[in-house]
């Protein structure tokens, strides 16, 4: 490969070299037009404050130098008829993006309204950052963006999940010197150990080395030429250095660059393909120096600024007050002299639309970055086949995930031949009780292995880094081109992509309004290891609060399901991988518990996602005297041992108890699409009675999604109140009053004129819970009544 | 340096040698006794089931590196009297830290009733991850500690952060190879460029490549020796390898690294501090490369057990049930040879102890473990003197930020000689406009430099990289080792780290319960570049939910504050820079807004949380007809332009502005010490008036923290609700329905009675906001009568 490089220093001819650059000159006057004008876009009269916009919003500084990758990365695809999807880390160089989709015309044929005249070059300009037009970023309404850009971190973790499963896919990322700082980021690079040469695509990630970031060198860019490549190849690159500053200098290096790297790209997968070397290739990656502001004002009121942070976002400002801004602007702009790249109607010269790809390989309309158009539905078992028996409530025991597992583990079977399918998961696979699934198929590694090795491949389908970032980056790039996936987690540590799973959730609910975007597969989470089991880690691995997080994004994207038992997991689960453009969180432990419902019982129950459990309650012949609501499994386990002891303490009580499999049936129905109206609402918990509700989470949560209901004032809700430690699994219910005996307490105390059972039962109750204390710190564990405890009622 | 090494490849002399691995099989007998032992802890009796703790809980595997790890640091800091603290990383090892600080004695020190004999043996195994006991990790019970290390990832930004300004310290930082996968680990490797030979300790990280996760090989062990080299010497470090599993050799090449690399820090502290050479150095590192579950048995059932995955957690666990596991387990802690190492009355031998150094040198006695015995007040100056002048309410522009920067600045300024104050902020202190922090210091930099640099210095104190995770990292580091510091950050972004602020939070509320932790320095957010300011970045940059993650934690560790001008912020700011061992989130814009209260108002109104704004209040003489109340600079705002409109249109309507700065006031009082009795809510919200309540954030929040209040009925909050993208300022609270105009028709809709004037009112805010959108829809900016609002009236 090094004789491509010596061979082809300099492999564009000088026609070929004009026309590139002048290609570059008009996306960069594109996008300084795209900052600054409302109007007179091809300058034909002398700029005037009022062609300018009032307010200068934008990104300038890394504009340039994605201009000059993309205008490159055309040139391979066209000469080479390459299949190439482009993700721009450093997203708020929109201008850029919008630019050059507007100059391959992939832009106007998904919005027309912006053709490629006079009249489009304005309008392109003004809706720029302008009310009513389109983002300062590459939002979903950028062609062939999957991938927005606003919070950095994910760019490479995102190419690579694009590149999965994608043989002829080459995925181009740009990730900014400034995003390279990130943690995320900084783990990304390994995702080269995950990346099958046979099978997946391949990544060409582009570290732009612009130097600055809003006010401050970067690191990167600081350090030696001699460290930046000892750590790239200490990542497993091949790194390929472009610098200068030179235009014409950098268009050759870059060139032959972009050839050396196709060329390898090519030699290193048929390799793979038809030699079966499946050793871990050194990818090629290139480290691309240039100013940032390239081509921008040098010097703006006598302060440096191309190739300084001053060119950040917008050079300079004062254009309507200022005439020597507005005559920089003009004078700026010229340099591009526009009339050579633009006809007079503002169509681009015929010699610079030549070089665009054409068709489906345009960067803006390849269907990969529009995954939806890709999408094909999984070939499903049928759920019910995985069923666990339930003969009578409460009897069978069984790990509710390992039971999924099984499920899952027969989706990844069938989907095989098609390859869109994987799984997620920071090490916890196994963990998880999905280990099922290494029946199927072995986890992804393309990194060293040893002979004691197991279920390690590089055509493994389940994917674990011990970075939860990497995993969900992962999976968005997958899903984002069109396939399934699936994430489990640790409960307490998703909270690692609290952000990320705010900017998926924003990414779908844009893409939703936008109509030439296809619906693509939910992102589905199973939290496990929850809060209630983690008495063996302790206090650190103990937090609910992701749901808590994800009801505050928009209601008709996201979904909460609890599920109590592994029938109503399965359901749960079927559903979530025939849904599309949500978000679903599913909440499930791993333990062996108590299985309350047949399948067709989990059936009806999660079809209505909430609903009178009838076999658990006494309060057939009439009205209750108060309701027990449950969600999650041990709140539901808690609360039915707490219907017993009432139950056989106080024959008259009646009892109802409710249980919630879809959390947002309770949000009012104006509010989530899955709410219940307030007459179901009201049918369920009564409009008057006590509620005594045992909660999965931090028990606010349910009062914030009932506090408009009738009967919201007689709630109370019990649930994760921060206690917790290294102790037993029933010691964690107890820290948080929401195990059994409290909850016979909460009943006592809030049902009136129960008399003087009912004081004896509440005595019983706490002597109970001394007991449980004396004995666990004797014996370090639970009481056997406790451990061993059934529903001991027939139906 | 080379030559040390050479020099002394064998230091140990052999009676040395004997005593670091007798101390070493001490440390690996007590964890394996803490493990699996409930009594017989010197097996003095034939081990039987009766012995044996019935569940057993706990990680083995990293365990026997750390104790490795552990003595080694023991010898060095005795031969050369270093300060050094420990940082596990994979703190899920507690037992190696329990077992070292009991040898050590000072585990006893801090808990008298585990004394160092046989007695205190059998408390300490017995109370290993046992109820009542004490946690499976390295917890804040721990001495020595300040990183629990149960969510991966932040060990090396923590050791970081204890070593700044902190220049004879030393912090041996512990890195598992599971954490090196994740991205904060990632990123923390480039710490280096921010510390500062001359001013600040050292780091000495030490990778373990221990080999596997928990069901899975590691990314950093399955890479090749020469990839691994090359990575470290990338990120700046020179990393020394230290590889196999014969204890003898081991423990000579561990010596004989020690001493290079404690020889080296020297000499490289000294030729910063002596000769001034203040280019950056390349810091030591050690790769140590041992087996996972080092000593413990081979096999297990046929299954290889050391070094492979198998050994994570509990090597074998049925042992009640299974004789041949019971045997095991005697014959595996036998092999350590007990009686070789204690006492028979359960004592370390004295040839033990004298390795072990004595007093505060001891890692388990170091003060910096115990921040809050070293931490000093910092040197404060009188915020008022910072105040902005407010003659009459809303005249005055400000940006709140710009002159809490002022603030800070003197902060600083004064604190510059004791280098106990930092500001961290991801590249956004300029930005946050809190520039005049650079009148006083410099940014923290030890990269290259270039002639046009401004504002980097080695020994600067605004420390800014683009890592959330970083900045968060460093400062728990600094602020656990006794030190104070600030953290700015756009509030979208700070999600990125909210399971770091869950730890946080969850280490100072167990540290608050240990009567040894002395309190701490709180943790102070400015979240700026708000939601409602991010019309420029759009939708990715909108994100106003952490204050709902925080409120989940405990009550009497955190608070959140919103300012509604600059006076108000000065007072929190103080506040919260004078506080101990909470978490302070501090809300406040940084563009230029009206002030609507003197030093002297705003003193009043911070001091009480909540209050009624008289001066723009018209209920003076009697009850209001409607409460408008507001939280947060922008809804203020709106909140005052809407009563502006209603005094002019409906000037019998009696209006009541009430505004929140301290959120928690709104809770009940037997839910947050700052919440306000509900005689005093209902004083200000009315037991049954309508109140319109403009929020900064997720309107539900508010819902959330008043459920209970007499008034919650009526309470109608307006908030963000996931609307937003690139728009004019006064547009994004359009888009929320939290402007002035529908804020007024939210009053005319809810207060009865009105009659025509208020429909006529109605129509004229419907016809505004028409006018609003078809105006910046053609103008790209908010109407001038809009930006050019003033409140009217003189008080």
């Amino acid at each position: 490969m090094m004789d491509a490089v010596t061979r082809s220093l300099e492999p564009l001819a000088q026609d070929e070299l004009t026309n590139i650059n002048a290609y570059w000159r008009a996306a960069n006057y594109l996008s300084v037009g795209q900052i600054y004008l409302l109007d007179n876009p091809l300058l034909k009269q002398p700029l005037t404050k009022d062609h300018v916009k009032p307010r200068l919003l934008g990104h300038w500084g890394t504009t340039p130098g994605q201009n000059f990758i993309y205008v490159h990365c055309n040139r391979v695809i066209k000469e080479r008829d390459l299949n190439m999807i482009y993700i721009s880390g450093p997203g708020h160089g929109g201008p850029a993006l919008v630019a050059n989709t507007w100059m391959e015309g992939s832009y106007t044929e998904l919005y027309p309204n912006v053709p490629m005249n006079e009249v489009g070059m304005q309008k392109l300009f003004k809706q720029f950052s302008f009310p009513g037009g389109v983002g300062s970023h590459v939002t979903a309404e950028t062609p062939g963006s999957i991938h927005e850009g606003g919070e950095l971190g994910y760019a490479l973790s995102h190419a690579f999940g694009a590149a999965f499963d994608n043989p002829d896919l080459m995925v181009c990322c740009v990730i900014g010197d400034g995003e390279a700082e990130t943690g995320p980021l900084a783990t990304a690079w390994h995702s080269n150990k995950f990346l099958n040469p046979a099978t997946d695509g391949a990544v060409l990630p582009i570290l732009h080395l612009n130097g600055y970031k809003i006010a401050n060198p970067t690191v990167l860019a600081r350090m030696s030429h001699d460290e930046l490549d000892s750590l790239f190849v200490g990542y497993g690159y091949k790194p390929y250095f472009v610098e200068g500053s030179d235009p014409e200098e950098m268009h050759q290096k870059m060139a032959a660059t972009m050839d050396a790297i196709a060329d390898e790209i090519k030699a290193i997968q048929d390799d793979a393909r038809n030699n079966g070397n499946m050793t871990r290739p050194m990818w090629p990656m290139i480290i691309l120096r240039s100013p940032k502001g390239w081509t921008g004002p040098k010097e703006v009121d006598g302060k440096k600024t191309e190739d300084y942070w001053r060119s950040h976002q917008v050079p300079f400002s004062n254009v309507v007050n200022n005439t020597q801004h507005l005559e920089l602007l003009e004078s700026w702009m010229k340099s591009y002299r526009p009339e050579e790249l633009f006809e007079d109607n503002g169509d681009l010269k015929p010699e610079l639309k030549a070089l665009a790809p054409e068709g489906a390989r345009r960067m803006g309309a390849n269907p990969h970055a529009n995954g939806g158009k890709l999408l094909r539905d999984l070939s499903l078992p049928d759920y019910r086949d995985f069923a666990v028996a339930v003969e009578r409530p409460g009897h069978t025991m069984a790990e509710s995930t390992r039971v999924m597992g099984n499920f899952l583990a027969e989706v990844m079977r069938r989907n095989l031949d098609t390859a869109n399918f994987r799984v997620m998961g920071p090490d916890e696979t196994a963990s998880n009780r999905l280990g099922a699934l290494f029946d199927v198929t072995e986890r992804t590694w393309m990194a060293e292995t040893l002979p004691e090795d197991d279920h390690l491949a590089p055509n493994g389908r389940v994917m674990e880094i011990l970075s939860e970032h990497t995993c969900q980056g992962w999976l968005e790039g997958y899903l984002l081109t069109g396939r399934h996936g699936f994430f489990s987690c640790y409960e307490a540590f998703i909270h690692i992509v609290d952000s990320m799973f705010n900017q998926h959730a924003k990414w779908l609910k844009v893409s939703k309004e936008i109509p030439w975007r296809r619906p693509i597969a939910s992102l589905n989470y199973l939290l496990t290891s929850h809060v209630w089991r983690q008495d063996h880690n302790g206090f650190s691995h103990q937090d609910p609060g992701f749901i808590d997080h994800v009801v505050n994004k928009k209601a008709d994207t996201i979904r909460v399901f609890l599920a109590p038992d592994a029938n109503t997991l399965l359901h749960v689960t079927d559903k979530c991988l025939n849904s599309r453009d949500f978000i679903n969180v599913i909440v499930a432990g791993k333990q062996p518990q108590p299985q309350w419902l047949s399948m067709d019982a989990a059936i009806k129950h999660c079809s209505a996602g909430i609903g009178i459990w009838d076999w658990a309650s006494n309060d057939q012949d009439g009205e209750p005297d108060v309701v027990m609501a449950c969600a999650g499994d041990v709140p539901t386990l808690e609360t039915l041992a707490a219907v017993d002891l009432l139950r056989q303490h106080l024959p008259d009580l009646k009892v109802r108890v409710v249980n919630v499999v879809d959390l947002m049936t309770l949000q009012p129905k104006e509010e989530h699409p899955n709410g219940l109206s307030d007459r179901e609402f009201d049918i369920l918990f009564t409009p008057d009675k006590p509620v005594i509700f045992a909660y999965h989470g931090y028990p606010y949560l349910i009062h914030r999604l009932t506090y408009r209901r009738t009967n919201h004032k007689n709630l109370h809700v019990r649930g994760y109140k921060e206690e917790g430690t290294t102790t037993t699994p029933f010691d964690m219910a107890v820290l948080n009053d929401i195990d059994r005996f409290d909850l016979v307490a909460d009943v006592i105390d809030r049902v009136p004129g129960l008399g003087s059972r009912a004081a004896y039962l509440k005595q019983f109750v706490r002597d109970k819970l001394i007991e449980h204390t004396e004995y666990i710190h004797k014996y370090g564990e639970d009481m056997p009544e406790i451990r061993d405890w059934k529903w001991p009622y027939n139906s």
